[in-house]
């Protein structure tokens, strides 16, 4: 594909405006009902309607196109209805760009006191009071349809870490069905009902863990529903960054290249890097944002032959209590224009937020920084070096596990 | 006094441009090491070396000039001894402008779990780890040389409310022995240390409880050590508006017109505008963030007859939830120009910290905002307007307590 593209712009839900030879690496633009989105793309996360620590006005300026919401937290508080009487979730936290929501089948999975897979749905039990609630197929979709996000996802079923075929089989053959029912809820809210974002767009989800028979069998279930976009699920549950790798490369040759694909939870820069070399176009995690409240601060560095590569540091650590250099000296983030590791030490040993708020801007912009950089390797034909030379230099034991909330 | 004291801006360290007839109100300018304060001043708190959620940056914009940090708080927790090697707070933390520092004095009252007044200093046992100390006189004036505030205060000694005449008494007394060696110690470092800060000011502290002989004695004690400035100090301990300000006009007379004054603690709306009326020009509260954090919002209203007040609301409260107003209609704030009640409502009830910068920017803004309407009422001439008609009109039981921390 090439420039020739651009002519069928206004049609094209997604455009690829550039693809690396050896790879499935490709740069795009999404177009959304709440503006375009150049990929790959990081999502930044916010959960409860609110990037943590963070206004809109400042992810904006620090390069962020798309966030992502949380279908389970937001039903639960403040309520959809009451999201939908603020005239949506974009009008509710003030963010004018594309919102993605996820369909709450992460968070019913990871956070739920008792939880039951049924062909309904899933029944589980609220974290706030006790009370027993079914999330089925058709209102995660009628959730996000008040919520008025520009990509909202169907509802899921996964299995956790350690995969086993059995179990997911069935989850990909229940994810099949939850599809078709959340395809025919969102067609007839879209056409029938009153929904506040007209132009969203639902997507499939991808399950079959780490097996290719499932990966293939769950994409062409998908593909079959005509989804214009898919995320690829059941990743970042604890696997290894092999397995997780396994089940991109086993789903995305199955899947229409022309079609926007979104890798759910993931990961560390090396996972997001190796991803986009699978063909993977945004993604979105925690791990800046969760990382950096508890002082773990993604730093630029390279390799013994002098190859760009990354680790982290925990500032808490007193070897930077009197470290009076910037967090990253090649960060052109707030926090590392304007203050020291020692600041930022003493803050978040002293509970105060705006260490809190200095480690999340930092790590978010590093995160957002990878995402341009990926790009421009895209663009300059040379994302394959960097597929190659970009290493993760943290000592494992350090290493952040890709988990999700 | 007239325009005519600009001629001699180079030679005063405090310069009255404005005067209200019929109340001692004044505007005035204090040179610090560090800037320009324009008075009356609310000095927003940075307790631990931040101004809790908000970045030095934002704080300036916002309209502040001078920042307020704790002796106490800062010598526990990063130590001065780092923060002298940091090359001083101002660095540190990355505020340029000027800062006033504490001696200490009222945290080691508030705070300690146990403390008791020797002649030597105060003996108390550190929060933290159980350590005893002694917070000497001296002791104070080191840690604030090596913080290089530009205003810094003498070790105090106060007793609590109710008060009582015979403790007052010796409280002043105890104060003008340790104000002497604090002068000394002062003198020594700055003619003889290395002082961060070379043009750091002491200034004196007015102690004496509500009692008109001592608040007159104590501030005859504190101008004949010399002193540029002076706070007036042992108020904001639990005692009503009225004995607050019985403290205020009793040592006022007897402290140099030409001095600035500073009101420790204080307060709420309403007593800042009347303790600019007794002829204060300084004031430092942790009010306005902290009800911040919990919630409470200040609102700009009018009393029945159309005169310009304020009232508090409970963002919190189920009524907001749905209230896609802003905070304040008339506020210029972030906050206000960008969020709904029912936003912030969401994200304080979810321990989103978001909601507290939200709520301490606006909050902060508000106070920034009444300053800036005192100055404009007295250089326009209707400041007695404002001190006769600026109510409260929050009901009683919801009215901020002026506590400090």
């Amino acid at each position: 594909m090439s420039e020739n593209n651009l002519e069928n712009k206004s049609e094209k839900y997604f455009e690829i405006t550039k693809k690396v030879d050896g790879t499935r690496a490709r740069m795009g633009i999404i177009h959304t009902a709440h503006g375009d989105v150049t990929t790959p793309q990081f999502l930044p996360i916010g959960t409860k309607g609110t990037i943590k620590t963070v206004t809109s006005e400042e992810i904006k300026f620090w390069g962020a196109t798309m966030v992502l919401a949380n279908t389970y937290h937001l039903w639960q508080r403040p309520g959809d209805a009451l999201i939908y009487k603020a005239g949506g979730l974009h009008k509710f936290m003030n963010w004018k760009g594309p919102i993605f929501t996820d369909s709450g089948g992460f968070q019913v999975y990871s956070l739920a006191k008792m939880r039951k897979v049924l062909e309904a749905g899933v029944l589980f039990q609220f974290d706030m009071d006790g009370k027993q609630e079914i999330l089925s197929p058709e209102k995660s979709i009628d959730i996000q349809a008040n919520l008025g996000s520009d990509i909202c996802l169907i509802l899921d079923d996964f299995p956790g870490f350690p995969f086993e075929h059995k179990r997911s089989k069935e989850s990909i053959e229940l994810t099949k069905r939850w599809a078709e029912r959340a395809v025919a809820e969102h067609k007839k809210i879209m056409d029938h009902g009153d929904p506040i974002n007209p132009g969203q767009k639902l997507w499939g989800i991808v399950q079959g863990a780490s097996f290719e028979d499932l990966r293939k069998q769950s994409a062409e279930n998908m593909v079959e529903l005509g989804f214009e976009g898919f995320a690829i699920g059941g990743v970042a549950v604890g696997e290894p960054h092999e397995e997780m790798m396994k089940a991109v490369s086993y789903a995305i040759p199955h899947l229409p290249e022309e079609a926007p694909k979104h890798l759910l939870g993931v990961g560390t820069p090396y996972d997001i890097v190796q991803a986009v070399g699978q063909g993977c176009d945004t993604f979105d995690c925690v791990i800046p944002m969760r990382e950096a409240r508890h002082g773990r601060l993604y730093i630029s560095a390279r390799t013994e032959d002098g190859k760009e590569a990354y680790e982290t540091i925990d500032v808490r650590n007193a070897q930077y209590a009197e470290d009076f250099t910037p967090i990253d000296s090649s960060c052109n983030c707030y926090a590392c224009l304007n203050h020291t590791r020692a600041y930022v030490n003493h803050l978040i040993k002293s509970d105060e937020m705006l260490g809190a708020r200095l480690a999340t801007m930092h790590n978010l912009r590093f995160y957002l920084n990878l995402m341009d950089k990926i790009r421009k390797a895209i663009e300059f034909d040379y994302f394959d070096d960097m597929l190659n030379d970009f290493k993760d230099l943290t000592p494992p034991k350090a290493r952040a596990k890709s988990t999700n909330d």
